[in-house]
């Protein structure tokens, strides 16, 4: 590789001040349309690349906006690729389809929906989103990369511990993505999941003449899980349904041990319900019930929670609560925007509105 | 804000060289145990943040891999969306749904699709992804200030002028995406456009009985666009069709523009068949043609190219190419990270295969 031009050069060869050139690229508009033209030329016959490390250092200013998410463990079978040791596979194959393939896709469409409309928002203010997923121990490291290399971070609830979070703040900004706000100070961005799940569960109560559900709860750190339970609580209370009738069953999220919890049911004797805390174990139980023959919502209903489109698709399709993934995305940028503009302003804290979305299944 | 806590800082309370506290840091199985727990238990007491500005400066690699769009001008509709203005909506609703949606989400899916495996790959690896969307003029000011935060980009073929693109590989390694090789000496990840467009127009001629079909392109400046016409060309040539009796249509790629051309096929007489070079066209075709009551594919067939979910789902459902979207983001970042271990290996270039997919259209 050649010696890259540095800002000396291109200010040499349009006859600037390095000031100016720095100027024309960070605000084009503010400098005279015949020095702009002559230092993008300079910049364009040169192939200057202004170094981000150097210009973040003296400018406090990166343009870049950060997503955390805590990684991907939940995600089930990702297939094995590996395009430079695989032998060449023909150019093409045939295939006849009669109806939409189910490849697995649901299974990260929580963190993909939430990054597509970060992305969207973060292209319209102007900003590159950088996007970091942490894996394993120290599972802080990436958090904290990031941290130094961006204007601002949205990180999801839960995935770094309250300490760690503080010290974020103190360097850039921090939004907080779904779940409760618990006494701290950060700006927050969630969805009505305690009302969502307690308008649902009333739903149920009412298909099933008050007879208490089943209830699959998810892994005891989510805190978007907290809130349903709660939700769900709360509704059993108001139609005075003793919660000690509840039975409560654990799965991890996953469509696979939504099927383990079906499967237990069948052997068990079926509940009058089966509300599960997210859709991809709703949608397991629902494969277990299907398997076995038994008739969804004749036999008993079910439920699930979060909209994702497989819950469109499956047999019967999945009654829940949509939360509007993509705009939780968008909130978070927008409140972090709103924040580099005012960083004085009281912490912010946006809560979206879910649907209930009623279909087959109860 | 407080004063940041410095390495120096870290250093001290842990009573170790500021050397050490970057090997603990970068590579924390290197260094002894009870070491490395007395850093990281300073690093947490102070809160250290590393700053990503120096050490980018210091060690010259970033950990950072950037992926790098045109632009979202293609999207369609983005719907408004500002949270912080609007009045407080109730927490939910409720809606009674009989089938999938069609929110528009379609329209983003290519890049979409890309991303999420471009993500899940970088993640497998232990890289953070950084996401550059250009937009407006100057569109490359993304790329180029890209390229000075990252070890290494993937950019879409035609996104960036050639002139700037060998600029940008002076300063780290470039992956294009898509699109034909042209003789230049990057790294490029494609699939089998022009075998996979053949195989579809053999298979609309066996149905049409060898008569042309119309043609609907995309922007000139489209380089799949370019493989698809060639492998379009091909078949027909084979097939001893000549290319004088084909009717070029142009659209833009979107749905909308598909539908005008669809209303235009109604006025002026319908062909046998009409080959897309998107999906999203020839749904907007199939949008025009349901509307006049037009029966495909008995009045004629149409095809289209991509394999988006929203094809599955149309009435009829779409016979089209499907290529392995995210697959290419996988496959684009597994080569990038190659090349970052092998910099003076020769250009590699990885074609992946492409599926003809036969639904109700063709």
């Amino acid at each position: 590789m050649t010696k890259a031009p540095t800002v000396y050069d291109v200010a040499e060869r349009a006859g600037v001040s390095i000031a100016t050139v720095s100027r024309v690229l960070r605000t084009p508009d503010a400098v005279r349309p015949a020095t702009r033209d002559r230092v993008l030329d300079a910049v364009t016959d040169l192939g200057y690349v202004p170094s981000g490390s150097a210009r973040g250092l003296a400018e406090r200013r990166t343009g870049v906006l950060g997503l955390y998410f805590p990684g991907f463990d939940a995600v089930e079978g990702i297939p094995p690729l590996d395009v430079l040791a695989d032998g060449q596979a023909g150019p093409y194959t045939v295939v006849r389809e009669d109806g939409p393939r189910d490849d697995g896709r649901a299974s990260m469409l929580f963190q993909d929906e939430v990054l597509r409309g970060a992305e969207l928002e973060a292209w319209r203010r102007g900003f590159v989103l950088m996007v970091g997923v942490g894996r394993g121990d120290p599972a802080t490291a990436t958090v904290r990369d990031m941290a130094g290399r961006v204007d601002g971070l949205v990180v999801l609830a839960g995935s770094v511990a309250d300490p760690m979070l503080e010290r974020l703040a103190e360097r850039v900004p921090v939004v907080v993505l779904a779940g409760p706000r618990h006494g701290d100070r950060h700006d927050h961005v969630t969805v009505s999941n305690t009302e969502g799940m307690a308008a649902l569960t009333r739903h149920v109560l009412a298909r099933t003449g008050g007879r208490a559900p089943v209830y699959l709860a998810g892994p005891d750190d989510s805190p978007d899980g907290a809130q349903r339970w709660e939700g769900f609580c709360a509704a059993l209370a108001d139609a005075g349904c003793p919660l000690d009738d509840v039975v409560v069953r654990h799965g991890d999220f996953t469509r696979s041990s939504g099927r383990r919890v079906g499967e237990r049911l069948i052997a068990e004797g079926l509940p009058a319900a089966l509300m599960s805390s997210n859709d991809q174990m709703a949608l397991g139980v629902l494969d277990a019930l299907h398997a076995a023959g038994v008739d969804v919502p004749g036999d008993l209903v079910v439920t699930g929670f979060d909209g994702i489109d497989a819950g469109a698709l499956s047999t019967p399709s999945l009654t829940t609560v949509r939360q509007p993934m993509r705009e939780l995305g968008r909130a978070a940028i927008q409140v972090l925007a709103r924040r580099l503009d005012a960083p004085g302003a009281a912490p912010m804290s946006v809560r979206l509105p879910v649907e209930v979305v009623l279909r087959g299944s109860a």
